[in-house]
This record gives structure tokens, sequence and C-alpha cells, in this order.
């Protein structure tokens, strides 16, 4: 079996995602059932909502082979080795950046696909990339880091926009108009995190 | 663009779901994706679950432009004038039982049309009307509205069994049949806020 | 009306879900719309989430009304006998079991039927089995029990596994496999209750 180039980027995407629900669920003390489900629905929970909300069943995750070993194997990782995850926490990040980026456009493409309207298919990216760690914050219980903190959405949004729009208004190739938009989303969310950049809370 | 008045009945209540969902992200301390996000998951979940319940997808708030774009100048509203949102709860309340109304009108409509029985059809009535207030509570952290305090469900269960009784078994034109099941439907819950009827909770 | 034995198998899992839904919502004092409410998510939620990654819709309870019709009559016991059924925790506990391992193999044997690959059809079976409850304790807002404590996922998943196993491996009769699996998680699960078993929970 050989990898792609894009297959590697997505599944690094996934291992991290996986992480991040593995993580919570061992922050949380859930027991080793726990541990899998949180790591699932951490890793495919985006993908998931999007093809139910277009209809696009059996949703992908069921038929992907190579993604659901990569989160058994996150998961057991991340059970094993917490200490080390916390440390190489810097890294995962990166992961983690790479997978909004290329989950967002995979969930662009679809929308894109289906015949919806651009705006939509620019929130179906941000679902893609970002809503699986909204459904780990709401089964522990935490209020939605999506939604409190860190520019996360909003680099889905930058990158998954400028997509969009130079892939329907543009005859740029789409290799090149895709890796510039993971590009912006990586390069968004990692200096976000570099420099610390929130966005402003609501106050009453 | 010229709005029939049904259409403009099923924007101010879309529109009172997106502020109920606004505020509450601000009463949150969420941010601007937050705020987006819960006006959205309020306004448009309950419809959004009862399309993948009966497979209707891509569900219908994906090309309902107008309903999006309603929900978007509630959020900012909400965001920008939030102590005069408060001052206004007398009026949203208005547009929010009216909003119950014809949603679940429309939930019971789909599920006739599906060919799914009585019952079925008053609770897709009632989850259209208010799930997406569920989901706001669920996503929020806090206790749901719907299952714990106010005559709002029962409301929808009243008004609908009404309609879905008089559409199936007699021969009333649909149009009157509607009027009279929406403002029973907006009359029980007004007057229950009136004059703050509750059902009983149970006690152990 | 004549049910059939499995058919009284189900709806003994059927009542004891909706009572563990009901029990919740009494827990919780909400509302007779809560109690209710709650007693059909529980009871219905699991076959409810495999149905929609499946694409298969209507979603299976809305065309089952023995199944709602049973769910009512329990939220309606729960709430009239409530410290009845505390009492009678044991026996809802058999019915429990009974419910986790019917379910089961109703999801497993709609994978199978969808050509899934094996692992995934383990996982609708214990989706069918546990993701009810797992909504429940997410609108409640408690930590998941399917998550943190009991042996209920493990059970589900041996039995589902021999019986996937069986199934498509050898010419063994479905009736026969079907009641050595359901047998086994019935068995795993009130063991793992009469002694107390645990997964271990994971720490930091």
């Amino acid at each position: 079996m050989s990898l792609t180039f894009i297959q590697g980027l997505e599944l690094s995407g996934t291992f991290a995602f996986a992480i991040s629900g593995a993580t919570a669920a061992i922050n949380k003390s859930y027991d080793v059932i726990g541990l899998l489900a949180l790591a699932f629905v951490t890793a495919i929970g985006g993908g998931t909502i999007r093809d139910l909300l277009i209809g696009a069943t059996p949703v992908a995750w069921m038929t992907d082979e190579l993604s659901n070993t990569a989160i058994i194997v996150a998961a057991v990782i991340a059970a094993l080795f917490f200490s080390y995850v916390k440390i190489l926490q810097r890294w995962l990040n990166i992961f983690d950046a790479i997978g909004l980026g290329m989950f967002t456009i995979t969930g662009i493409n679809k929308g894109i696909a289906a015949g919806l309207p651009i705006p939509v298919c620019v929130a179906l990216g941000v679902i893609t990339g970002a809503f699986g760690g909204l459904l780990r914050d709401v089964i522990t219980g935490e209020q939605p880091i999506l939604f409190t903190r860190e520019i996360y959405a909003v680099a889905s949004i930058a990158g998954g926009s400028l997509y969009v729009l130079a892939s329907v208004f543009t005859p740029l190739p789409g290799g090149f108009v895709q890796s510039i938009s993971v590009a912006v989303i990586v390069g968004i969310r990692l200096l976000s995190l570099r420099y610390n950049w929130q966005l402003p809370r609501l106050r009453q």
C-alpha cells in the first residue's frame, strides 16, 4: 500500500483529531470504550454531520478503513503515552491545523458537487473541519472551544472562502488552489496559536 | 422581492428563534463564531432534525436564502443591541410563538406528505418547532427549557393535533385550518407566558 | 394481535430503555413533556442514529407502533409508580440487558444488509444498543455512563462480534447464532452487574 501525499496529509489530520478526543476522554477519566468512542467522534464527527446534512449515506467513515485504523492507533498511543502526548502538543497542533485545512476543502468539494450555494459550501467546510471537536465538547460537558476562544472556525472560513471563490470563478488548476487554501488555513491557525490571537468574546 | 404574508410570519419566527440563540451565546460569553452558530442551530435545528429523520436531504436551510439572511441579521442585531433585545423581550415572545406555530404546521405537512402515522406527524411538528431550542440548551450546557418549565411543546401538540385531525378528517380548506391551528398555538403559548402557566414538574 | 417470542424480547428491551429515560427525567425534575421525550430518546435514540448513518429513512421508530406504545406505557408507569420502579431495578436490569442484546443484533443485521465491513457492523450493533443511553446522558448533562463505568458496550461488542463472525463464516442457522449471541450479551452484562465488574478508568 502506498499513500499519496494528500492521503498522508488527511491521515495526519485524522490522527491529530483522534488524539484530541482521546486526550479529552483521559482528562475525564473515561474507560477504554469512552476513549475509543471519543477519539472516533472527534475525528469523524464533522464529516459525519456533513454527510447526514447532504444525504450522503452510508456516511464516509464507514468505508474508510485507513482513517478508522489511524483513529484506533491514535487512541492506543494516547492511552499508553499520555504524558508524552502533552509534551508533543506543539506537533499535534500542526497536524490538527493540517486536518482542519484538508477537511475544510473536502467539505467544500462535497457541497459544490451537491450544487449548494457558495456560503453553504463554506459552512460545510467549517462543519467538516470543526464540528467533531464541537461534539467532543458537548459529550464531555465542556463549553465548546469552537465558540469561545480560539481562531479556529475563522481560519477555516478564510481559507475555505478563498478556495470556493477561486474554484468557481478562476481557471486556476484545482490542486494549486487547494494547496494555497490549505496553507492559508494552516497559517492562520498556527499564527493564532503562536501569537495567542483570540476572537473577542461577547459581553452582556 | 415581495414576501407573502405566510413567508413573513415564518421569517418573523426564524428571526425570533435566532435572537434566542444569539442571546444564549452572549449570556455564555461566546465569540462571534459561537454567536452565529448558535443563532443558526436554534433557528434551523428543529427543521434539520425533522429533515434528517424523514430523509429529506439536503436539509431545508441549505437552500433557504431568505431564512439564512434573517438569521445573520438577527445575530448581528442581538450582538449590537443586546440591552434593547432584553427590553423588547415581550415582542420577541410574540414572534417566537408565531415561529412555534408556523414551524409546527410545516413539520406536520412534511410528515403527512411522507405518509407517516398521525401521532408521528404531530411529533414532527413539535420537533420542528421546539428542538432547535433543545439543541441550543444542550450545546450551552443548560437544562432544556423545553423539558422543565414552560408551556411550549404542549401548545405545539394542541394546535398540531387540531391541524392534522382537521386536515385529514374534515373538508375544511387548508388555509383556514392552518390559520386556526397557528392561532391556537400562539394563543396557548402567549396566555401561558402572560399568566405564568407551567407544567407540573415530576418529583421523586 | 399475537406477539412472537422475538417481538416480546425486543419490546421488553424497549420498555426497559424507556423506563431508564423516564427515570432520568424524574431525577432531573423534568415535566411530563421531558418525561415522554427522554423515554423516547433513550429507547429509540440508538436505532435512530444507526438509521441516519446508513440512510434508512424514515427512521424505524416512525412506523413501529408497537414500540411507541410500549414507550408511552413505560413513561406513564415510571411517573405513577416511581418508588416501585426503584425497587424493581433488578428486574429492569434484566430487561435492559435483553434490550442491549436484541438491539445489538438488529443493528448488526442492518449493517450486513447494507454491505458494510464487519467491524463497522459491530459498531452499528453497539450504537443501536447503547447510544440511546448516551443521548439521555448528554441531554440531562450527566457524564455518559456508557463511557465511564459499566460493562455495557463491552458486552455488546463481545456478543456482536460472535454473531457477525458466526453469521458470515459458519453455516450455523441464523436463529441459533442469534440466540447464543444474545445470551452472551445478557450473560456478560448481568454477571458484570452481579459481581460489580467495571472497566478500568483511564488516569492522567
